[in-house]
């Protein structure tokens, strides 16, 4: 693809001359002169010495300070270039309909038109299969599940029965929807088991990590809004419901019945405690435990959480200690001893 | 299933007048004329209003304050309650025993009376499964386990050669048993596995949360007590012994070697270190990592974990320093300058 | 095995006359007259009491102190002479070569000479799998993965395709590689999947423990070096880039396009943050958040992670923290009272 195309796809401006004809998007410090190579922020800079890509694509903010001996692309947000950009250079290998002879069908399942499954899956009965969709090598649906439209699962998911799965959501590999719930009643020494009777509803365009495990409601429901992208190795417990369009980091775990907003982000290894409530666009920043109910637009972070800031200042303030203990003792010898001591 | 007939089934008291037929149980906010909503928590005393439940399932001492249109059912403990009354309302879909065809069933393994085996499930040479246990689909069970009765294995479940699960115990989509331990010999710049020899033995009346994975132990045995009862995505290394009934929350990390006494309480994302003991009773409560020895009955927190009372009180005090640098200031202030600098 | 042998085996001193018969290897408190125990560490002294092991294998440091009524075998390192030790008393059993009729191998897919693949095992098309590997039932490996010689793949793996691993590698049960990094670039209200078209690749002698999850590049390459040793339950994020014989351990989190250097050892559930570079040798001590950069040889702990000296001394300072308000308290009222209270 011709440098000015790729300018044109991405609403990029092409400069430095020359219009090269490009086969693939590769890191500057890998990048051949067939690659377009790419600089979103400025602590890559120093890459640009060694770099011979075929051209760059660079943030407009650092235009200025990216010489490179190549023809450039300049655009405002490098990451969503490469977004409408990736598709065209790298296009998804067709995938034939198709249902693998080794596959298991349960009685009653209904298959939509063009739906591929791959070999060994395994689908329960009574289950539904959407129209386009893709069930990977080894995925098992249980029974009396409903899985949407243009849905992606990759190998070695478990739907539990009664799932339900929004149209084109991607589940990878791993995936456990609707485990059941972590719920025991103390009986004489030990716990006796609330069954978990409950649903488990994944919106539409949702994301899921791989082996990220959600557990379905014990009596009401589980469930995750549209367009929510959860990553790796998170943990939803039961009763959870998670607003439109918020994000999830890898290893998150977000406790029973807790209630998280609309575009929200919870950090990587953030965890929220059972039946707490994170407001809209509210922001957890890192590892740690929440703890009380965060307001909408908030950033938390630590454990406890607090306002971010105030957990910085905090952590600053933590590291001045032994410069205050000597003050303070600075300020004790200068006070007679005997009333101090007194204390 | 009449208000009356239910309320007698949890020991409770039915007030209000009628009786009306109850089909299912459902949260306040979403409970319909034939549903039994409960309310445990005074947290959600808020959702009474907009509720129009068939009947109330409400706790003694929430009694006074929850004001419905409909019979109330009041008992001591709601979730004792549910617990009792949910197998009622949702009795387990019975489970037809057999094997799949598509089942491998290794050399001199052994089935008991009334197993259910299901779709590409792999039992290892000379395993022996207990009467009536159920492997769900894409189980894989290795060479010469030993499986109890009326153990619920669900799919994707793997277990290593030689591990052992007791009566009654339930293993959730993806956990793994039995996994070599991390363990290697520094060596001429790089590092040799000791090879993972020993035993892991889960007890009765267990269950195991999804994608957890228990490793054998290195020499010796890896062992999980009668009772004890584990979240998703937790991680029990080589070696460990846990007590009866402990319970282990989501995302908890158990080093090599440590020792977790009897009805202990690990809550979500803790973390215990390696060789550590963690006496009978005992709670450890947020994320965090233990790094010395707990006292039975003892409750920690934090990084490094400390009585959780002190930990609290320090991260309160924490957030005075500001406050307490002022003081400080002020104090320098009204001292002969000379004397505190010459510090 | 006798005692002299094993001793002459690991380098060891063979001590207290006798030369009994070793059939296996046992901890303190479990071994029988046939055992070797061993005693590693001081803590575990008291565990000599009662033990009646035919032999003790000893660490030369403990020698003076470890009492017992049996042969001992003294060494320098008890966890190197066990790794010697162990291949002989406890020899793998032999694995025969073989292709499972179940297995599913792709058009174009390439077996090396004296592989073995078992029960419903699926190969891509086009991928290589190098000569005596193994993969274990149910693993799916996607279309042209490269898998090397001698490779072991646990039950349940899954490998999306174009994933390639080095020889000798050790997969544990669930592992999931070249996964999807978490990509998006926000749009009107929600967020665009940036396609993750990059590659993974793991070294020569890695071994990655189960239901750990390895992302693939965005662009690049997800990199993990020869002779790394990962875990449990770890998230590596796309574009990582891991040195060679790295250490990490469980339940660990790296972020995208993190750059680890060789020799690194993260411990236990640390975290670290994207983009960051933590340097050759350097130590990450516990949990916590790693959200600048670490020079090589560094020890850091805590969130935000600073050098562990540091954190363990504020962490002190800070549980004397209400002494030091009584102290400031007693300062202030031997003063003025006004003039602070002007502050």
């Amino acid at each position: 693809v011709r440098a000015s195309i790729i300018a044109d796809l991405v609403e990029g401006r092409l400069e430095g001359g020359g219009d090269p004809d490009i086969t693939g998007v590769a890191p500057l410090d890998r990048a051949g002169p067939r690659d377009l190579a790419f600089l979103a922020q400025a602590r890559y800079l120093s890459y640009l010495a060694g770099a011979r890509p075929g051209a760059l694509l660079v943030a407009a903010k650092l235009a200025e300070q990216a010489i490179v001996d190549c023809p450039r692309i300049v655009v405002r947000d490098v990451h969503r270039a490469l977004a409408l950009l990736l598709p065209e250079l790298y296009p998804e290998a067709a995938v034939e309909a198709g249902i693998h002879p080794t596959a298991v069908i349960g009685p009653g399942a209904e298959l939509g038109a063009g739906v591929r499954i791959d070999a060994y899956a395994v689908v329960g009965a009574g289950s539904r299969i959407g129209g386009r969709s893709r069930l990977g090598a080894h995925v098992v649906v249980g029974d009396g599940c409903v899985v949407g439209e243009d849905v992606i699962v990759h190998p070695h998911v478990t739907l539990y029965p009664g799932v339900q799965v929004g149209d084109r959501s991607i589940l990878h590999g791993g995936v456990r929807l609707g485990v059941d719930g972590f719920g025991y009643v103390h009986e004489r020494g030990g716990h006796r088991k609330v069954p978990q009777v409950g649903g488990c509803v994944i919106g539409r365009d949702v994301e899921i990590g791989a082996n990220t495990t959600v557990d379905r409601g014990s009596i009401g429901v589980t469930e995750i809004g549209d367009g929510v992208k959860i990553d790796n190795l998170v943990h939803i417990g039961h009763n959870v419901r998670i607003g439109e369009h918020t994000i999830i980091i890898a290893q998150v775990g977000v406790s029973g019945s807790a209630t998280i907003g609309r575009g929200v982000t919870l950090a990587g290894q953030a965890g929220v405690n059972g039946h707490i409530r994170i407001g809209d666009g509210a922001t957890i920043a890192g590892p740690g435990g929440v703890f009380s109910n965060v307001p909408a637009g908030a950033v938390y972070s630590g454990y406890p959480a607090r306002p971010h800031k105030e957990a910085l200042r905090a952590q600053a303030v933590l590291f001045r200690l032994p410069e205050l203990i000597k003050r303070l003792r600075a300020v004790e010898r200068l006070l007679p001893a005997k009333e101090v001591s007194d204390e």
